[in-house]
């Protein structure tokens, strides 16, 4: 009991009055919230007695008692927790029921079950409303244990396996967080197109979006379907129209009557529309369209070449520099013959970008982010956590805990270059050669986070040579103001830099890369017209996953992977 | 003062005590939000005396006083009211600042202007951190008033205006409580894939991706470069083959030494391996694949033929039957020729899912997220609704207000046409004939909710002949369980229905409607193993957002619109 009658309830107090409180819904539904009984801190004991409708799909179920019951594990995804539901023989055909897989909608009783079982609480079913029933025999993922790389060719099964659905449920959270991060802070979410005709990153290989070839075919049906007409129509149209013409010249010649002239010329008239007409279509050709040897992107439906967006950044500067602080989350496209676990051709990035900031802000805005993303996690995803801990990864949770709570270590390039030259010296193996200028690889990033610090890592102020042309050159002229955050687990989580917001200097950085400055003058007229400091970085949603949850493959973390020869559904 | 001790602090004193505090900074920036000094509900005035840094894009500035002063309309984007700036000319070039558009930093004191103003705090600047100039003469959007169709001409300039950075915050407030309203009612965010090799819906033309084209002009430029071998150059390889195996035969008949042999017989290979590049290389031929004289899509980037959806629902009922309540908001394309003020080539869409759930709980779904997002936004952006309801249409509000509180009125698609033919024998005019079976054309559906009801309205159970094939047929075998949301202002917002869970009925109507059912037996899976009632619906995002302001033009509520013709950026 509380000890006085004035204190406010204390949040475990909160929690105890809670228990006896009915179960939660699902929205929209009649059927139970599953996690509103079995994620309980008491594990649903405290709601014993109170009727429910629960709805789910059956993970594992069993007839006991020589049939005269069965055992039922009911999954409805709001949390990797099962809702066990006892069946009377008299209730049901219970071999109906039991498949893995089965959809099942029962009314019952929630009840304590008898000691020594694991569940706090089971349901005992009254009546079975609905069945969605499986064969096992035809089954595509039968109970048995399957492999992540199985599940890839069952794109449309898969999410109803622990693991998929855990990941679904992170993957959720995770943007949630990004949205309720960001939008505390007082960014503005902006949708930065997916289609481009920007070329500007030199980010990577683009998707190309076109109507060119499925209107080119179309053309091609309809030609088949009626021919284009030949040199002798078009002659015999041609020959009409001078007989019309003559026709009504003798009319005129032999001052006919005004309606006479009247009809003549318009049959001339007749004449001449149908052999413009037949000139026209005599023009057509199959195939994509071509002008003066090359592709005539005037006919694709954006009147130019179109691409699928490599990165949002470019775009979103714009609404930087006239509304201060800003971010996108969407897809981003990578054309690249990539066969690792690392890459994807369609993943998503989230990417803010702030004004009157420089790189400083930009890595505290950084480190505040993924910190807030751990505790999220580690807040309201703590079972799902557990499970791949449990199932993948044992010290994922203590990963996240880890990163939420240590400040990153801040690093220059050069010192990290010098780091992995004194490795080098004391015995450790790279692939890869060690000196200034080299752009760090995956094994390099890696030391530094796992080995040598064993946290994260923000290595800043890299070469220029190697880094785009947008970012801001620094006052030794050797450097910009780049930076990269390395997570133990995954190496490069972001990557970001202070823009250059200097006309003279950017339009410099472009020419001195061989760049046509042309594409880019929209870009430079942002630092033409009320130019401001400023800076952001990108983060690669599903390596954020990859650091969370401890999966090997990216595949595995988002619902429907593309990679090279692969696009299912 | 509070009335008793006891009593915790009403809403209104809080407020009051507020007043007093420091103001608030723009996140992971020195400078102060400007909408936490303007938007205060005693319009700063309580601040007078506190020392700031702000930084923002001037509004309108003029020099005042002979130039001993000037006053700048300070915006950062963080509201739609601008904190106004004087300047001495004692502390900086008053012409540099002046300008429409400039970028200033500033440091100053707050302060009470004096009476007769309409500002309630102005800032009295010490000095002047950073200036981002701009040419008057050379700014593309000078102060003078700007039509919409204008400012789409400079897309990446436009977010500097007012009405497109209110937009801007509008559509990020609509964003952020579609999330919190899923959210909060336990639907998992799920990424629906943006490349899509299901050609399933039939909702329309489709952009094709791919990198055929790509690739094939990389190796035209490749061949140009160098040039494939001819067909002498083929023989001579030959040629050396012949003689090179004529060498060996004979080293092996004259019984030469091993190591003799061993080195002819390493020039034979050569020679081989030389020829087959050669015969390799003359195959390549510059133009798209082709393969029977159709485009060989098996050399494509996905092995396929592959496009950009046109909606992420047959994907995303993969998740919600397994995981319940889900929901996808994605960008969605469609190529198609449309030049109206109501298309785009890409839009965003947002589309939940609801397991275990009717028609009934669709609409009661897409009611209270309707609703919601209209209280959001008298909630959070009425600064922002004021600007619209001022500017663009002045019961912007009122609508808001309206639809919030107003249950939804409901009625079968044939009561529907009842109530249209009703209107047409007394008298109202239709361009498109009012019979049943017809699709609804834009003109009826406003009818209904803007003249008839005045109110939102949903009309269900459609005739199936002019509905999708995933909608669940009603007992009365003529109409499918399917529901479309109508809102003043925009007509159509929302279509959604129940989703056909009878494996044998989704079948037959599959090939009713002369489809194959090879490209869907993925989704018939769903059906076939362990089938769940369902139900979902799609929300045009940008619609919801003319709907909401009263902007008449759908490429001015989307910061990067693509139409035909016209992909800037």
């Amino acid at each position: 009991m509380a000890e006085t009658d004035q204190a406010p309830p204390q949040s475990d107090q909160l929690a105890a009055m809670n228990l006896t409180d009915a179960v939660e819904k699902h929205a929209f539904s009649d059927r139970v919230l599953i996690r509103s009984i079995v994620g309980r801190p008491d594990g649903g004991a405290g709601l014993s007695g109170q009727k429910v409708r629960a709805g789910g799909w059956v993970k594992t179920g069993r007839e006991q008692g020589k049939g005269t019951f069965a055992f039922l594990e009911l999954n409805d995804g709001s949390c990797p927790a099962n809702l066990q539901v006892i069946v009377d023989a008299g209730v049901a055909v219970l071999s109906k029921l039991v498949a893995t897989g089965t959809c099942v909608v029962v009314d019952g009783i929630l009840k304590v079950p008898p000691e020594g079982t694991r569940q706090k609480i089971e349901l005992r079913v009254e009546k079975v409303v609905s069945v969605g029933e499986v064969d096992p025999a035809k089954y595509p993922i039968p109970k048995t244990k399957l492999t992540l790389e199985f599940l890839r060719d069952h794109l449309h099964l898969r999410s109803r396996t622990n693991t998929i659905a855990a990941l679904a449920r992170i993957r959720n959270a995770l943007a949630f967080a990004t949205h309720s991060f960001f939008q505390e802070h007082n960014f503005l979410y902006v949708h930065t197109p997916i289609i481009t005709t920007s070329d500007c990153e030199g980010a990577g290989e683009m998707f190309q979006v076109t109507t060119l070839i499925s209107e080119s075919e179309k053309l091609e049906k309809e030609l088949i379907k009626s021919p284009p007409p030949s040199e002798a129509d078009i002659e015999a149209a041609r020959q009409l129209v001078s007989e019309r013409g003559e026709a009504v010249k003798q009319l005129k010649a032999a001052k006919a009557s005004k309606s006479d002239i009247t009809a003549s010329v318009a049959e001339l008239n007749k004449a001449k529309e149908n052999l413009s007409k037949l000139e026209e279509r005599s023009k057509l050709k199959p195939g994509i369209p071509k002008k003066d040897g090359k592709i005539d992107y005037t006919q694709d439906f954006f009147a130019r070449q179109a691409f699928l967006t490599v990165s949002g950044q470019l775009q979103v500067e714009t609404y930087a520099c006239a509304v201060s602080n800003v971010y996108t989350f969407g897809p981003t496209f990578r054309a690249e013959q990539s066969h690792t676990s690392r890459h994807l051709a369609e993943f998503w990035m989230v990417e803010p970008e702030i004004a009157f900031a420089d790189l400083q802000d930009d890595m505290k805005c950084a480190e505040a982010y993924v910190k807030y993303m751990c505790n999220w996690l580690l807040d309201k995803c703590l079972d799902d956590m557990e499970f791949m801990a449990k199932s993948y990864d044992k010290g994922c949770i203590d990963r996240l805990k880890m990163v939420a709570s240590t400040p990153f270590v801040r690093i220059t390039y050069t010192e990290a270059v010098e780091l992995l030259e004194e490795a080098v010296k004391g015995g450790k193996k790279f692939e890869n050669e060690v000196k200034w200028g080299i752009d760090l690889a995956s094994e390099h990033e890696r030391f530094l986070t796992e080995v040598k610090f064993q946290k994260p890592v923000i290595v800043y102020n890299y070469p220029k040579g190697i880094k785009a042309f947008y970012m801001r050159l620094n006052d030794d002229l050797k450097t910009v103001a780049a930076m990269d955050v390395l997570v133990p687990k995954v190496g490069e989580l972001i990557g970001g830099s202070q823009r250059e917001e200097r006309y003279d200097v950017i339009r410099e950085r472009i020419s001195e890369m061989g760049l046509p400055l042309e594409p880019y003058e929209w870009y430079l007229d942002l630092r033409r017209f009320g130019t401001v400091k400023h800076c952001g970085f990108g983060l690669g949603f599903e390596r954020m996953i990859l650091f969370a949850t401890g999966i090997d493959n990216i595949r595995d973390v988002i619902p429907f992977p593309r990679y090279p020869g692969r696009a299912d559904l």
